[in-house]
């Protein structure tokens, strides 16, 4: 077999064989398939697509590249989610312990947030002493006694993903959906769970942009965890604006915290809600009515909260914070934003919010950078709302001047006014199942 | 400026600036751009195109990467001529000698050999004492003497197109217009001459099987030399069958020399005689019936003849070699082919005679090979030809047994018979001007 024969088989559209695509993803992995063949091929692909059939051969490939996580030992179902990615988006936080509290087993490996988007790691580290680096031994054993764990990767999870990733990276071949779409699953796969609900963001925060963008993505993951042998639902949700009101680590577990303990955002509760009910209803074969009555039963009477609570004390953190904004969020810098003109808040273009907090010193800009858990953004009125000129947007928090002034003028850059109450959009397009 | 961001803007469909062009050129000549983004570039060219703005840029990057030829030192203008390659096209051993005669300077570089196309140097080194390898100095003086020189590649012309060439090779990025056009035209520039004819060849022996892509890389090519300040021809000629009956070095000069002194096959003299009328029309501003007549007098008169006796005389050749078959073509091993069936030759699969050729010794799998330059073969059937039965159809030449035997077997895979006369195809389908 030869590697130029295979693209130029895909350049002229036609799809390739199982064993053309494991040649391709061995070969490459192991460094016999040089970068720049390897690299044709992606663009070949971004152009021409893949087949349901070669995005599940691809995604099967890349799960099998390296470790995978064997949950059998684990009693009971377990369970797993994932998001695309979003601004304010702490719905692990929630949906693993109501999940973990209505009986799943939640087995959840997270990754640290890069760019405009956080990641849950990151947030969970923000609580003093939390562990995010369990052994596959604590990680099992966590998941038995209490039902749910969240992990930084352990062992080495689909190289062959890894690996391909980066060449994306450095050659436009990154916005492909078979390609986002087999990437994502790989791990997924790889990290063993049987069930497993994504949350695929759409809109400007988003990595899709568009509804048909995200839908599609949607369909083809479910579509290879289906013929991967895995439960997978998907739930399409809005990302044109940011989720709940609070921006940056510390302060969305803070506000993940106050959803658990019957406040918060109403759209972080109903999101996190919606991904919970679609959880526990493929994991428990039950109707998703029942599923959401039960997911909200268990965030409104504590149970969810505990778990969260039980959770954080077996990785070593200290839960009392859960309880206790001040002792959590420490004091430092912070600055009233105020409206630049009267009218209604038109738009909000969710990257820039993202990238704001991160120039607060929320995220990081490449990968080895360090961040400040207190950092971020709590808004105080978000899109339709009307505000009068100079009445608070929000409050920035960082630990110097000129972070509050880089994230305060890219905040403004991302809001556009209007005299007319704009049409507000769902939380949520649709599910794909 | 960022490679990535160049890529991607090419993958969304929207032209690259001079810039951008040049950016890339230089970078990648220079190897501060990896071949990973360059194939995912080239992919890129393969799906959206280039206008013809972009071509004409990358074709101008790509000339003056390296050496160029100043020809302003010869006295008369110049003139080159390229052929996209076939199967039996000695077309350049008549073309020069007949415009040199008009009183053109044909300043020509030419290639060697490779897969199932010759190339006129190793032709011309078919003939005892021939050298092909002129300094920049040599081959001026020449010129600017007797009117004419054939060399290989004087200095290091174009050598991004040699480095992207290489690249193109084994990313299956060969196959796209406007990558074609530029690689060709920006040796064409480099080379020198003011006046260029193109002979695209298309059909199953030719690099273009469809008239309609021939049409296209002729069209593109023309731009391309009209945009860089040439006058540019091309002329779309039939490769569907051989040209003229002999195939092999030894055997092409021979035949070519056999038209040159009124013989030959037909085919050959008349796309001779047309591609000298463009290149003669174009470079003395001549209406074309009178630059034909003028081609057609000095091929019939024997001034053509003695330009190519002078040229193989003053590049150290034995130029009685060409009016003596028997001192030219050493004796070997000969194999006559016979009709395995009555009935017309309705097809010749012509790449296949080619690689029959080869595979006899008459051409190089690799570029490192030898060739046999007796080797070959000699055509007594042609397409539209009716044959009885045992018929001799072509004898074929090599050193050894096994040679001729490889040789046959694909040489009559090559051919299809039919009850039916088939429909002759014209020798010439057009000319771009």
């Amino acid at each position: 077999m030869r590697m130029t024969d295979l693209i130029e088989k895909k350049k002229r559209g036609e799809p390739l064989q199982e064993e053309e695509i494991r040649f391709f993803v061995n070969g490459f992995t192991r460094g016999e398939i040089p970068d720049y063949q390897a690299s044709a091929l992606l663009m070949a692909i971004c152009f021409v697509g893949m087949t349901a059939e070669e995005t599940a051969d691809l995604t099967d490939c890349m799960a099998h590249s390296g470790d995978t996580l064997d949950l059998s030992d684990i009693c009971g179902v377990t369970a797993d989610k994932h998001s695309t990615g979003g601004v304010g988006d702490k719905t692990t936080l929630l949906v693993a312990p109501i999940c973990a509290a209505a009986g799943l087993k939640i087995a959840k490996m997270s990754g640290r947030g890069l760019g405009h988007t956080g990641g849950t790691v990151d947030k969970l580290e923000s609580i003093p002493g939390f562990r995010t680096a369990l052994s596959e031994a604590e990680f099992k054993a966590q998941i038995n006694k209490i039902g749910l764990a969240v992990t930084g990767q352990t062992g080495e999870l689909a190289p062959a993903d890894k690996k391909i990733y980066a060449l994306r990276d450095v050659t436009a071949t990154v916005n492909s959906i078979p390609l986002i779409a087999s990437s994502i699953m790989s791990k997924k796969l790889a990290a063993g769970a049987q069930n497993i609900v994504l949350d695929v963001k759409c809109g400007s925060g988003a990595f899709m942009q568009s509804i048909d963008g995200a839908r599609a993505l949607a369909e083809q993951m479910v579509e290879i965890g289906k013929a991967c042998g895995r439960h997978t639902a998907a739930v399409l949700t809005n990302m044109d604006v940011p989720l709940g009101t609070h921006i940056g680590n510390a302060l969305e577990v803070f506000e993940a915290c106050a959803v658990l303990r019957g406040g918060g955002s109403a759209d972080l509760r109903e999101i996190s809600l919606i991904l919970s009910a679609h959880l526990i209803a493929m994991s428990q074969q039950k109707p998703y009515d029942t599923a959401y009555r039960t997911a909200r039963e268990l965030l409104d009477n504590g149970t969810a909260f505990q778990k969260l609570q039980e959770m954080v004390a077996a990785q070593g953190g200290d839960a009392r914070v859960l309880e206790c904004a001040d002792c959590f969020l420490p004091a430092q810098m912070q600055m009233e934003l105020c409206a630049p003109q009267t009218g209604y808040i038109a738009r909000m273009h969710t990257q820039k919010i993202g990238e704001s907090a991160s120039l607060l010193g929320a995220g990081r800009a490449k990968k080895t950078d360090a961040i400040d858990y207190a950092a971020g953004i709590v808004l105080q009125k978000k899109t339709g709302d009307f505000v009068q000129k100079d009445e608070p947007l929000a409050v920035l928090y960082a630990s110097g001047k000129e972070k509050l002034q880089a994230g305060k003028t890219r905040f403004l850059e991302a809001l556009t006014f209007s005299k007319e109450k704009p049409a507000l959009q769902p939380l949520c397009f649709g599910t794909v199942e």
